[in-house]
């Protein structure tokens, strides 16, 4: 704090208020995940974000997946981790691994590090108070991934609930299975974009490895600030949105069509994107609305 | 916004995290007064200051007074202003002026300056709901001020009322007579001070033309940051308090021993001195504590 | 209390009941002004008369102008009240002694009146939580009347939280502008008519100097009881409805058509004249329906 | 409605508005009996007064009795009434006719005289919710009334809830056996001093036959207007108080011991006399406080 | 307690389980009437079955006629019983004794045994509160009834508040005249059934002396475990609903149309039927949906 | 259900009434462990147990620990489990685990049973909402086993806001430190004992793998049913307490001390011991009170 003056430091909170007024009592979906988890410093800049958010009246929900540490654990118990066409083959002896790593690792320590730092948070998951209904994904491959799960219904009470009490919910990707007593694992970006739809959030963001949407891959510059749902086809046939970011977008596409107000691809590995977006004018990365 | 980098903001906010959480939920006392009500700048500094104070989940309740306008309105009408050991001589007439002055031009002005910004404050005064009584000053030296009253007894239920509404309470120094079917014409510092002790504030602050006290009148860089309440007659020995600083820390001494947890004597000169003293580590002015 | 016996005011209070259940929990909106607001015994008749519906359950709302005490105040400072069909035109310097004397002198002089007799008003303004919202009036005739008004919007929530935590709220005529920075003075009979209409209230009153509706304006016994909106272009077409009475008989019109149950030309120089409307099966004045 | 003029009728109304100022959300229970129950005049003067001092915010609790109801039911049924030192020897039969008569007559006609005058009554008795439990009583002269009861203990929170939700309670003298599986015939007076004690009430009205306590039995001007409860033995030892009046002095002082305000034995003969008291300067009949 | 292990215990309580989950948190009404009212035995049954079902979160109200009482009283009075065409002519002697023996004896001994067993009841009949409303009834056949009233609307705010502050509301078959100053003799089915939907009931239960509906009278194995409304005019055709029975499936079916979701003719002579229905697989008597 | 009749089965349910009337609204906490957790029927009895407890409107804590299933990950990781003095070294690769397996696979599983089964779970750990807090266990031995706790303090708040929503609260013994930023691993009994004084509980029960405190501990029938605090010293120093037993005891004292009104000592490997112990007359087990 020592390269501003007090005065400059007020300016720039009190730049911050039209953004705070606008925000107001509105619910953002985060869903965490890429650097910005594996990386320390990048973490404590998101865990400050969210924390700040919430003090100023926004209601935070904190969705999270774990893929790297899943695989870790995986390979300390000498189970291979298989993925086909991007999706976890999740035999029994892997979800449960699965369940620990996101449920019991992942989660609570997100949620020990936002308590520590001052929040509030509290760590569920799809399964507690039947949060997340899922069934076996019907690959339309016909593949068997296992323990990969759809998601059915979701029931938002007890998240709302827990933000009406002034905690942070953070949530892990596993639901409850509704066609077989088992837990399923679920995408987290999904689980987002449809908790997203059923809190009526104002927002939807996903946190990325990546700047956003680039027109042109090895252009930084050549960034599409706006995507909207009717543009997306043309974008995919051009193969500017192609690969991982398919599923992404698709993501957003349903949380718009579902009601929530804007959604946002935000590169993670800038320090404090989160605040950046929401407290700034220009914004950054790649918004879908 | 063009001097600092969009993460240097978001520095700075985060910065302020720490402040935001141990004020959040608390009560501040602002008693406005002085230059940063007659600078325009000043005063939008302020305003803008108290909005975002009140969206980070502080309850801020301003109190204010209004000499310069009460002379300009009374030069108007031709009444001559009056002051015997600096207090208003308040006959009638002149009361009917404080009163039109405070509550209709300076009160209402201060609400809708507020509510432009996107605030959402209403304007009250010591008759409504009954908020301050107050009977005839008696002065210890004999003199008669007239309509001067001193204040018998605050009822905060109004007030925390619109607090708990999230609205933001501006209040004018009048209040309903006790003793006759009067209004009177109260100090507002003191007004402040006794609202502080009945709304159980966390802080009270005045917001003065000075630094705070000096040790040496003459040298800025004199400044005492702290008082303790037992420091202040040995003080006023040396003269170090002196003059109208006098009664300005008596009320600060007073809301001590009300319970108020700490009280200030700020600089109101400084753009955004509220937001340096409570969102920053080393605050500025003199604290009374 | 001499002239009756206790049994005879027994008996009258008990007439009263079927009045007191009908109004019980309902809001009425009354526009104070004219002799009732002048004449002292008048004005006491009418403040006792609101105190007692407020403790009989009704929410009573009190909207007020102020144009003799407008007309003194500027008179002392030397300005001149210039008037244009009937409407004053208001410069900058004649808004500012509007809302001055209006939110300042005679508002808070009822809030103060109201409280010392027992009842507990607080005083507010359009300004005051954004509750009335103007835009500059714009006249079919091209005139420009300066800061007068014209209500773009009501927002009744302060009112209504101030009426359910059971203060009797005092309404001044003055309203914060949507297309500038300014204060506006608006009718105060229009006011209290879009007032009831948000509130949805069940009876609009206008106090006046007048008896009501007179077919024949020399011969008080000619009093029209009830006019429906659907009688009036007749009755201004017959020049029954005329001059000043226009806009009062448009006011109670609009009210009717936003869901107002009845609306009353009540004659203020009758004094309780409300608590005889309200409270007595004959009724007085002009009921429009 | 003829003999006063709208106006003197306002002003009657208008004189009582410090009294319900007073009494505004205090609880006033009343014990009802004797001529106010037998006459019918009288009987809708009662229900108008209670329904009125509900509306004006007083929380109203009337406790009866019915003693020549429970007679002639006696009678009717062949059943002989046989009464000792003034209390009925109540046998099982006597209590099942006791039992029908207090609850099932006299409470429901009560409440559906008070709903079709427009008030909201509804009826209980002891038994309701576990109100009022009572033992067998044991009278020092050893004597076996069977089931006459002496309450043991005053459950208030099926009466307070009645009250917060707007209605009228209207209580049958009947108690729930802690020492047996029966019901116990109790005294009303007794048990509406108890029950204004269990709800903290500000009044007890016990209404009689009498003008209230008179030095001299033979001359109704000789009224005693106030007694304190330290007075109460002289005034026995100088017979002033003896007979039926002895008890019924005891409830009031038990009462008073037990926080209530004032008590009152009032003249249910006079018309209103429950308005009166509460609502005029003078007052009547002989308070104990 | 001797025949079964604590585990047999242990393992029906757990039996009951589905069914406790299935009815927790909603409405069920209950015509009490019959042998199980009269018997000792199955009375205390039913009343422990109301105090489970209610402590298990199921909302039971409890309507109650008492024939049989009312008989035996006229009888004690010397008072005829008559009888037309099932209805009892209940002329203004009648209809005392009726509402009496209804809402003094039989409605406070039920209140008094479900508190003495630990429950929480309140004893109400349809006059408090303006509960139940009635007319006289118009018979097709031209017949005067004298008192016997047919309901005219049900307010159910009363039950709901004594419900949701988790008392047993007991309802007396009595209702509140709105074509004269009298109280209504009414049906009790009729009264719990339109009771049901008023209260949007999840089960009506008439509590009778018969299996249920026998295909053939004499043979009980012929019970007719469940009928749809759209069957009734068949089985009347065919004589198998006839009689008494009539009425009773007419409430049924009334209750179904009014959005009950499930009706029940219950045998009240097997004790516990209640708890049987409602906490078993196979259920007993006739369901009507 | 075939080896009860309806009848035998509802007369089991009505003995249990006594016993639900008595638990009512109380808080039970309950620590899960031993055969009850690892054998599946069993657990599968103790989830029924709890969720007919919650439905009966017994207010249900479930405390756990996973001493197998902590061994068995570690084995899988080929992490050595190493114990001194009953306790678990653990360093931190070793808390990784338990943190793992105790708030991802056994807290998420029962929370999955629990809710497939009906019942309304949620899971949670001593880090969410902050609510166990623990330093280093400062072993008087000197030892140094690592991440072991020693439970500084209970914020209760998010428990019981579970409870109150109807949620069953799972809660997992890891805490967060307070002198380190690192999870403890906690004794699960001791934090159940501790929650339970927190809580205000009514119960504590251990379920363990043995009958109780036997007093020959070759002799089954020696069983103690009751230990008073007071007799524990001389139990111990007869060795009738004991190893393993100590702790559990002296657990069982602490929350006596701390207010909780009975303890338990449950045999676990009974099914429904819970439902017996609670909702029979005699009782199982050792009480400690």
């Amino acid at each position: 704090m020592t390269a501003y003056s007090h005065i400059e430091q007020a300016q720039i909170l009190i730049e911050a208020l039209p953004y705070i007024q606008k925000y107001n009592g509105k619910t953002v979906v985060i869903k965490y995940g890429g650097n910005a988890m594996i990386n320390e410093e990048l973490a404590n800049a998101v865990m400050s974000d969210i924390i700040l958010l919430s003090l100023v009246g926004i209601r935070v929900v904190l969705v999270h997946g774990g893929g790297p540490d899943i695989n870790e654990m995986l390979d300390k118990t000498g189970k291979e981790s298989r993925f086909v066409d991007g999706l976890r083959c999740t035999d029994e002896e892997t979800m449960d691994i699965v369940q620990m790593v996101l449920c019991g690792r992942v989660n609570k320590n997100l949620v020990g590090n936002i308590n520590r730092k001052g929040g509030n948070a509290i760590g569920l998951c799809g399964l507690d108070g039947g949060t997340i209904k899922a069934k076996k994904y019907d690959a339309p491959n016909g593949n068997d991934y296992g323990l990969v799960g759809e998601i059915t219904s979701i029931d938002p009470a007890l998240i709302q609930n827990a933000i009406e009490n002034h905690y942070i919910p953070v949530v892990s990707s596993v639901a409850q299975g509704v066609d077989a007593e088992v837990s399923y694992n679920i995408n987290a970006d999904t689980a987002a974009s449809k908790l997203a739809v059923a809190l009526n959030a104002e927002k939807l963001i996903l946190l990325t490895d990546v700047k956003g949407v680039l027109r042109d891959p090895k252009d930084d510059s050549s960034l599409i600030s706006v995507i909207h749902p009717e543009d997306v086809p043309v974008l995919m046939e051009e193969g500017v949105i192609s690969g991982g970011m398919i599923p992404k977008i698709d993501c957003c596409v349903q949380a718009i069509r579902g009601g929530v107000r804007r959604t946002h691809i935000l590169d993670g590995r800038v320090p404090h994107s989160i605040l950046i977006e929401l407290f700034s004018h220009k914004g950054i990365g790649t918004m879908i609305r």
